[in-house]
């Protein structure tokens, strides 16, 4: 925190007091920057990229400057986890991620290695090194990984799925199972969060993609525990934001994980949020990233009333996902700009 | 409904007092039995079934034969709207319904057809008088269309998809175009739910589908509107259920619709959707879908749960969302027998 020339986002997460509302986003380290598609377009594919340190490190770094955000998210992948636990995958344009092979048996665990995941994740390591010398303490980094919930949905389907089924009924038939999994998946998250905050990040994120899926009991009672796992071994690292998309169910029970800030999507709204969360924890989001189809004069109108319903402390700014792949970059920065300008109106 | 032999969901969604609770699934016509796969394979394919009144008759009703179901919901599909204002669908195995033409600009609004929808939907109003009197009075019959926010997305994006965002952009880009397809829509679905009063339904439910993926400030501000038209239309003719899928954040907003009965997924809890909602609404749902994964004890305890929950009166049991298509029927039975079970121990 001494070493960063702009520390708005770390002050915000611990519930320091902040003179603007910090801002970045979601998936801004890629996607819709011109320079970001030439680089993609250099690594071959997406995998490629995620796993050559230098052209992640740029990706990484090209938002900060391009946009003006208060952070800068390490260009990576959640699936590099069960990658390094044994389950290789692919990335197919326009259909995503594919696993060959999927966990759906006790006999299929044998497939997993007892190796750490950090011993097949140097090239993060690697590149959150690189990104930290080359940001030169302009921003802070924020490093992440995805959440047990959303990992096992992966390792178990194999691909993205409309209803997550097999996933579901994992844990009806086979809970024993689906707990060893989960369990497996939580500890290897906690070594792969642990190695990024020795590697130098200030921040991380959990991002629980397909919370939105389950109902509140299980979601309570089955996943929770691993949420509070992973949480309680980073607590005395650096501030981490849990994200559970779609979970607003379980807004209450996120709330008690020992974290910082609970990011929420554009489906809650802002008082209902702090009025479950309590006081002791930052908010972060929530535009709708739809918004950002509209023009200047609408993006503008609609992120400050979105300022307006957080208030000025404990909260960062950001989408309430990540921004859609055909958003016009301008647009983009037109939100940017417009967090960093209400504050300044403010100060008048 | 007093032609009625078995009339409990009526009296449910009345407010009137019941002996127990009713029970229906969504997608109980289809799907999962056998028998409907025999018939569905006759018809060649799903827009043929639709289209032959008397297969369409044929599939409603084996339901209610099978699994015991409190009331029969019409075999149709709600794109015959759009298809029947002017623009034709196919209906591909896997990948979904494909339309190919669709409105994106002021222009395209020159295919719709200045001749009321149901001049070309007889085969339904056929379909329902087959029904009615092959039904002979043992179960209500449920009539439904798509609500105009998900009529509106089939329309504009020409398919399914993950974020909407062609439809979710004209909201913002092009309100005066969207309105006008709105209303367009909304007033179609007036004269088609209409027709299937005359045709005999006895009661009527109105999807949103895709209702989740908005905020709730659109919801409200810019399709409410259009559920208030359908609603005031309809309200002296038969009960009328609202279904908005993943609109919890518009949910008090929905209970001022003149509607008799709330459809709720399975994220929402029926405690807190009481209180949001008030006494003056039935509420329906919503066990989890993939509780039916889990063994006949597993399903019967949920379900006993969920009514528990809920309480005695003014509750219409069901999933809380469409049957999965690879549940095994007789799980899908033990849910049905599970909540009629359950007040008759009650009644002990």
């Amino acid at each position: 925190m001494g070493n960063l020339q702009n520390d708005l986002i770390i002050r915000a997460a611990k519930g320091l007091k902040v003179e603007r509302t910090p801002v970045w986003v979601m998936r801004q380290a890629g996607r819709v920057l011109a320079p970001y598609r030439a680089v993609r377009q250099q690594a071959g594919n997406f995998i490629n990229l995620v796993k050559t340190p230098e052209l992640a490190a740029e990706v990484t770094i090209q938002p900060v400057d391009i946009l003006g955000v208060d952070a800068a998210i390490l260009f990576s992948d959640i699936l590099v986890v069960p990658e390094a636990m044994g389950l290789p995958y692919t990335m197919d344009e326009g259909r995503g991620p594919w696993f060959e092979n999927t966990i759906r048996s006790e006999k299929d665990l044998l497939q997993l290695s007892s190796a750490p995941v950090t011993d097949h994740l140097a090239y993060v390591t690697d590149a959150i090194g690189l990104i930290k010398r080359d940001l030169n303490g302009r921003v802070p980094l924020i490093g992440f990984a995805g959440a047990p919930w959303t990992i096992f949905c992966y390792m178990v389907e194999g691909r993205g799925s409309k209803t997550f089924s097999l996933s579901r009924a994992m844990l009806q038939r086979d809970p024993n199972l689906a707990h060893d999994l989960l369990s497996r998946i939580a500890d290897a998250t906690i070594q792969y969060l642990k190695a990024q905050v020795e590697a130098g990040v200030d921040m991380l994120q959990l991002f629980d993609s397909w919370a939105g899926i389950l109902n509140s009991e299980v979601y309570n009672v089955f996943i929770m525990p691993y949420m509070h796992r992973i949480c309680e071994a980073m607590k005395d690292t650096v501030p981490l934001t849990v994200f559970a998309k779609g979970a607003f169910f379980s807004l209450k029970e996120l709330s008690d994980l020992r974290c910082n800030t609970i990011g929420l999507d554009w489906h809650t709204s802002a008082s209902w949020a702090r009025q479950v969360v309590g006081e002791d924890k930052t908010l972060q989001g929530n535009l709708d990233p739809a918004v950002l189809y509209g023009s200047f004069e609408q993006i503008k109108t609609q992120t400050h009333a979105m300022l307006d319903a957080f208030g000025e402390q404990r909260h960062i700014a950001n989408l309430g996902h990540g921004v859609y792949p055909d958003i016009d970059a301008e647009h983009l920065k037109c939100f940017i700009e417009s967090v960093k300008e209400y504050q300044y109106k403010l100060d008048q």
